[in-house]
């Protein structure tokens, strides 16, 4: 996992020793940042603004497999994966605090690998890492985040303000993730059969990328304000399309309908499902972790945003009674289901 | 572990149907408390107020086991461990969000205990739960928990402010948390050599409740304020007397003089620390987990504090150079040493 041949073991550190490590290359972005990590709890001030949290909960097994995933990539991912649902309320990202649960098979090198990708997230996105709680585990990587931000009231976007004949649109592409995860999946089984075998990862960078190093939509939030667009309603796409569909419109009790045929695909994600046996559009449907931004507009707003590449209408919002459908692209009707994990 | 007999599988259910389970019984406290559960973030305003951020990571194997701690008390505990750092800073608790790891052995029924205690310590300390993440999880439980809480600026109160000649005071009594434990460890030994055996825990409940059931010193808090003392450091007792100790006079750079006679115990946990042929200091110095408050008070509040029966004065604060020493019963000085887990 690691290039660096030193292993330092972490029982040789105990906790305090650990923690004083990998806090000493934090940096300080924000004034709202009075007090960051080293007291019972961290100080923060918002001089009035609306404060924004959110958190989520990373497990080995579950949501990575650390035998393809570099250490540093996942602390990348699991901060941007929090960064993500803030962008998503149309708020500035401020803080974050970090918990990790490490087994005795992680050395201090492979945690520093893991906080490195975190301190490198932070830097990039200007957050605070103000906090957090380190513990051994029985049971491999934990990986606790939660996120703060801010924004002024009137930013401030929901699931729930979506109206009918409201556009949808969707950031970036969708289904890369996924097929990133399919393949990465793939290649670990050919490589558990046969050691010697060589990864054939050729000309599909862009899907391994989507999957090991996921961006918020920062950009997106930027475009839309100097666009003069505040969106009805958002949501990022973490789930899949169909779930985070689901979601807009059982929320603002309205809605949709889908064309299949505008759902943007990377090439990569394409030639990647077909070499699969997959759908592409159900890569985009149910795959996830794409971290793309889904969200409804004003039809008054289509002009300014209709030339925009990163930005794809896919669907518009119709009323509640009319339920929620995938035009396909022979012109069907198909009722779309509510997804979500079932890893349980 | 539960007496109700029905039995329902998460995986009938499914991630969106255990959210909407699990969150149904929960009451908003404050206005601050703009947006709870339901969006990608929660949203609160706490209009001018510093905001203070804590989390904490429990693992099972770790920091209980499921064999002997009811899933109420825990998820009782686990929201008392994050409140108590709040107070530990003399701020007040405002919100909570709880993220949830849950293997296949876990069901429904499991799920709503852990939360129902998570809801009590809510409603009884008026703390809103806000927001979390809820997975699968190959390996047991995994709660992890962020607080926020609010204060003035000027009644925060940090780890660094202890000066030379402060007073050192501790809330209610050490070491009893850490009986328990070991009083349950030794209790689980007999039932698994001898499943007939009775459990042996007769006039031993207050040691039991400190270990399954801590409460954040909320209490001591507005007693202070009602006082009129401002603690010139303080921190909660998480990890041991001697440990907490440490990180004060670190951060305050000073050193202290703690009396042994003066460490307050209560005869539960003497009497089981001399049963288990322990020294019933050494419970309060390493034992952790009491969730009491240790503060340095200023000499000139001496008289207002010396007959409060919740505050126990076990030491002073010195210049740094003289060191952190124990004083023992029979005038002896020890040097303290440093703890903190060692469990990787």
């Amino acid at each position: 996992m690691l290039e660096n041949s030193t292993r330092t073991e972490l029982s040789s550190l105990g906790e305090f020793g650990l923690i004083q490590l990998l806090t000493t290359h934090i940096k300080i972005h924000h004034a709202s940042t009075n007090k960051g990590v080293g007291d019972d709890a961290a100080v923060l001030d918002y001089s009035g603004k609306k404060t924004v949290v959110t958190t989520d909960l990373l497990l080995e097994g579950i949501h990575f497999d650390l035998s393809y995933f570099p250490l540093k990539h996942l602390g990348y991912k699991a901060i941007m994966v929090n960064l993500s649902d803030i962008y998503a309320m149309n708020a500035t990202p401020k803080q974050v605090t970090v918990s990790l649960g490490l087994s005795s098979k992680f050395s201090l090198e492979a945690v520093e690998e893991i906080y490195a990708g975190m301190l490198m997230a932070c830097n990039r996105f200007e957050v605070d890492l103000v906090g957090g709680d380190t513990s051994a585990s029985k049971q491999g990587l934990v990986i606790s985040i939660t996120a703060l931000g801010i924004a002024d009231e009137g930013d401030l976007v929901y699931r729930n303000g979506a109206k009918v004949n409201d556009l949808l649109c969707v950031s970036g592409d969708l289904g890369g993730a996924y097929m990133g995860l399919q393949l990465l999946e793939r290649e670990k089984k050919v490589f558990l059969s046969n050691p010697e075998a060589q990864p054939d990862l050729e000309g599909k960078d862009y899907i391994i990328e989507r999957q090991l190093k996921p961006e918020a939509r920062r950009d997106v939030i930027a475009t839309l304000k100097s666009l003069g667009i505040k969106p009805t309603s958002m949501i990022d796409v973490s789930d899949g399309l169909s779930s985070e569909v689901m979601h807009l419109c059982s929320q603002s009790g309205v809605g949709m309908n889908i064309f299949e045929d505008k759902i943007p695909l990377d090439p990569q994600t394409y030639d990647m499902a077909r070499e699969l046996d997959l759908d592409p559009t159900l890569t985009a449907l149910s795959g996830g972790e794409d971290y793309e931004l889904l969200f409804t507009i004003d039809q008054n707003d289509f002009e300014k945003i209709k030339n925009n590449p990163d930005v794809s209408i896919i669907g518009h919002v119709t009323e509640a009674a009319e339920g929620i459908h995938l035009i396909s692209k022979s012109g069907n009707k198909h009722a779309l289901k509510a997804q979500g994990w079932k890893a349980f």
